[in-house]
């Protein structure tokens, strides 16, 4: 953490520091309200300088109203002979989130209605919640409820559903332009890395990029509770991101090792969407493609009809399509280093090609005479190099209505190469960026 | 036929009526004029409020002229014995369509050219007719016609060509709005049933079930010799239909059970495309999907340009791709009720799509908290009914910009059960249909 | 030749004339500039009414600066016995175009500084050029090079680099309409007969087939030195061709019988990609297909961003696609009287369907009768001719919005098929040519 302290993060290999924060707030029994949320966040404002905001319980957020504020102290199920068979104490998975308190003996048949677990995964606590009907209830393993005896068992929750707030938190860096870049992530889920740790940390580390380089583009960042913090968001900053967000991303999902996953915008064609796909063609062509139909995350609000915000979702494995998935085995061993850094790697490349996505146009008419500048070889054969070919190809397509992007599309070239090309072009007064 | 005297048909099972229908019409021989169309019109009349309409010999309808009506009472081809080898009383399909008189003996040799027989279907009569050409023939079985021997025939057409007129029937059904469905049958063949007495069968029962229902649009519905016919009604009613006519669907080949078949519009993209591969997608998806340049039915005239009408056929096995067509073998064992209750079906739920088809727009922003509303499991699990998914879905897409069509086939949900949802989200206020 | 001096050629065979005329071109030492190029255009002169511009050595051509002017006029390399190794009298191959004079006796590794051969093609001799640096070279057989012993090699070339002049042809044909079809060949490689001799004798048999018939195009027709040359054509000329240029074509690689070839516009939907890509497709299905990153002759300015003419290639083997290219190899052994013989059909029905490529309506609507005017049977059977098909087809998509090419799109017949077929219904009164 040396080279943290004095903010020289080496971000092509800041996988091990990613892992490291992430192992901070794996504990933390995390909720869409709450203590777990407040602390999640004031870690991250050691980070990063985040703002954090509270709005009241009973706020009315669109068609929804922000729930009462749930904390919980410990909760433990002990059976007849007042042996902890589950307790709260060794994941905060065992326990349904927003679980009213409870302080009871019950008959097995009684619990069982309580319990929840996996058939299929005996060996793994589910992750279960009820935040807008109350109840209260328990998950565990498959394995440990078959255990059950009959008899009775003494079940207890120390928990509070009380009138408070909804924290979350953001981050805006100001750049050259109003336009702004949307990055949000969600801090509500307990013990779980994948899904979640690995979005926040990513994008705690993209602050810390973004803020050690030169913007074009200004940047909100958010860490907000799922659904309702989003919509929560939404309902306080529509008519400013409406305004000035011209592309964004939902940060979840960006650590395991396994594969690369692209879920699309509402109408896919967004700047968002174009920078994505380029990204992942060029960088990971085997990145697995989901439609709007497989969403499940805050683009279901940045979407939705009237929002209307360029929203997509670059992921590793995406939430529902790995087993580990809302269970207690989405573990920082799913999630590594190498996951997370490929994670950040991905979204920063994004970033970049925004940043870089101008419209260029050639400053003379037909083809310029490269050879005087050097940059053509003076000799003609019958090959001439990929770089030259690359060069006359961006050269071809620069007529000032094609953005890196498209250019880059056409020509089949990576974008932050024909970028760097552009950039001798440029300096060889041959080529200039345009307003599209 | 109780229910039918009731006026309680149960739609949903209506096949037999159908066939039973057929059959009354099978016998009468048909062409496109006379005294056959007229008897086939008085029984469709008898079902539905049939208006029918005479057009004089000599008419002048856009390029053509309404030809000299054809009767005809009887006809033969008796051998040297005295023996009737070929008699019109037994298949109206002997005497070629619109032959003039003849009471001759003509040697074999002569006979042969005004013979037609099909090597490759010998047990088959084909359909053959002459309208704009005067010249008498006789059709038979190839079997019948190589039994013929050496020798005088005495040939006998009991039929006259002279000044009349061409007859049509038209049932206009107001609706709510003065945009018009049109739904063209043709009733100008004699003895054959899939092309074509299950159009106008077909056609007769749509009218009586659209009788009993609430309309949005006005329907026109149009029984005419195939193609004369439709150029003289167009060329007396194109002004209004292309003013008022939003879908049409030509009515033909409905009543065999082998396939469902689709022939596009001209350009492919109507509303009445749109609908009907909405419906054969989901419904029936292993359809035969044609393309325009597989024409050959009254699509020629409504899809020709400068009338330009929106109008396809939804069939079971098309006319020209199966092997009884234009034969005697295309009779009332080919089509069958439940081939026509199948045809029937299809058409009507276009008809009822179209009824249906609404533009949709979410009532708030961002996603409806649809568990206080009771339309939402309270508990998250990992799975969420498909029910759920497809209401979400169709929210996510009620953008205003889609209909009920686009939104269907958008999220793969067939539009009749997506009409359904709408109705739910529309009762719970988070839904409104407007206009596109 | 008899039938040249008459002024009646066969265009249908006329591939040994052509033939014929590349071989008078072919000992002839071409290059960008000098009397090489002159005497070439010389010959041209002979066959069709071309104008020669000279244009300064010095002269700006937008990027771009006409070089001096380089003549040559003997080179050799004669080994220490004093025996001529290489000899520019063999092929004017064996010198690097435009390599400067030498008169000295050098080591053999000094002398391989200035070799070039091919390792993989141990008999061909390479073409290398070095218009824009200032280097001497000679160019050979890898067995010949390989052969040379150590020793001392006396280089000579009796060449000469000076002020002078760069020279074009052009010849303008009028038409009915001043829009015009702009054919440009080039003529600056020394002795290769597919790339390129091919180009300019095909273009030459074009000139005097335009100049037999009717025009409704104006026609410019320029013979220019690659890039260079079109350079400086372009930018003495692009107001006027930008004006009125509809469709153009860079004629290169026409004479070999192994393939036909395809490179489009920059955009490729100009009206040349169109009809090049019908006549290719019903004509030659089997051709290959680039795209615009494969471009490598004079499109590259034609296309260029600013430029923007609606040039494509219609080519038989591409250069860069088969061994011989740009080596001593690709002779008139390689291009035959038939390869050029389709190379020139091929460019001629291009031009031909261009001027006939007229937007077509009916005058009817609904179906016409064709019968009435014999162009349809009067008995109906089970088949219509294919005639009268693509009759009825090309009547069902002449709604005015649609040229020739487009309905020979739709409907699958070849545009020169259905331009006959059109003048068949022209002739009847059913169809009339408007402006699209």
């Amino acid at each position: 953490m040396v080279n943290d302290l004095m903010n020289v993060i080496d971000f092509d290999a800041c996988g091990l520091d990613m892992h490291r924060m992430a192992s901070k707030l794996f504990p933390i029994c995390r909720s869409i309200t709450g203590d777990g949320l407040r602390k999640t966040l004031a870690i991250i404002a050691r980070e990063i300088p985040l703002q954090i905001t509270e709005v009241p319980s009973g706020t009315r957020v669109f068609d929804w109203i922000v729930p009462r504020e749930w904390n919980i102290r410990g909760a433990w199920i002990k059976d007849s002979s007042g042996r902890r068979i589950v307790d709260f104490a060794d994941t905060n998975l065992h326990v349904v989130g927003y679980s009213t308190p409870v302080d009871a003996t019950v008959s097995l048949a009684e619990l069982e209605k309580h319990l929840y677990s996996l058939p299929s995964q005996p060996d793994a606590v589910p992750y279960i919640t009820s935040y807008y009907e109350e109840r209260w209830g328990f998950c565990l393993t498959h394995r440990c409820r078959q255990e059950l005896a009959d008899g009775d068992y003494h079940v207890f929750i120390d928990s509070d559903l009380s009138e408070g707030s909804l924290t979350y938190g953001e981050v805006l860096i100001p750049g050259e332009t109003r336009d702004e870049i949307f990055l949000s992530t969600y801090v509500c889920h307990p013990s779980m890395a994948n899904n979640e740790l690995s979005g926040p940390v990513v994008a705690t580390y993209l602050v810390k990029w973004l803020l050690t380089r030169p913007r074009r583009y200004s940047y909100r960042v958010i860490f907000v509770p799922e659904t309702i913090g989003s919509l929560t968001y939404l309902s306080r900053n529509l008519d400013s991101m409406r305004r000035h967000v011209v592309a964004g991303f939902n940060l979840t999902c960006l650590g395991d090792g396994r594969a690369y996953s692209f879920l699309p915008s509402r109408n896919g064609d967004t700047l968002a969407d174009r920078v994505a796909l380029n990204v992942l063609r060029h960088e990971h062509p085997e990145f697995i493609q989901y439609t709007f139909l497989d969403r499940g995350s805050d683009e279901r609000q940045y979407c939705s009809p009237g929002v209307d915000l360029p929203v997509v979702s670059v992921m590793r494995s995406k939430y529902g399509a790995y087993p580990e998935y809302h269970t207690s085995l989405d573990d920082l061993n799913l999630v590594t280093p190498a996951g997370l850094q490929g994670g950040f790697d991905v979204v920063r490349m994004c970033l970049d090609l925004l940043e870089n996505n101008y419209f260029f146009r050639t400053t003379c008419l037909g083809e310029p005479q490269l050879g005087r500048r050097g940059l053509y070889p003076t000799l003609s054969t019958r090959e001439s190099s990929q770089q030259v070919q690359e060069m006359m190809n961006l050269l071809a397509f620069a007529d000032g209505t094609a953005d890196l992007i498209e250019i880059s599309n056409c020509i089949g070239v990576p974008a932050r190469r024909l970028h760097s090309l552009a950039q001798t072009l440029g300096a060889a007064g041959l080529l200039t960026a345009v307003s599209g």
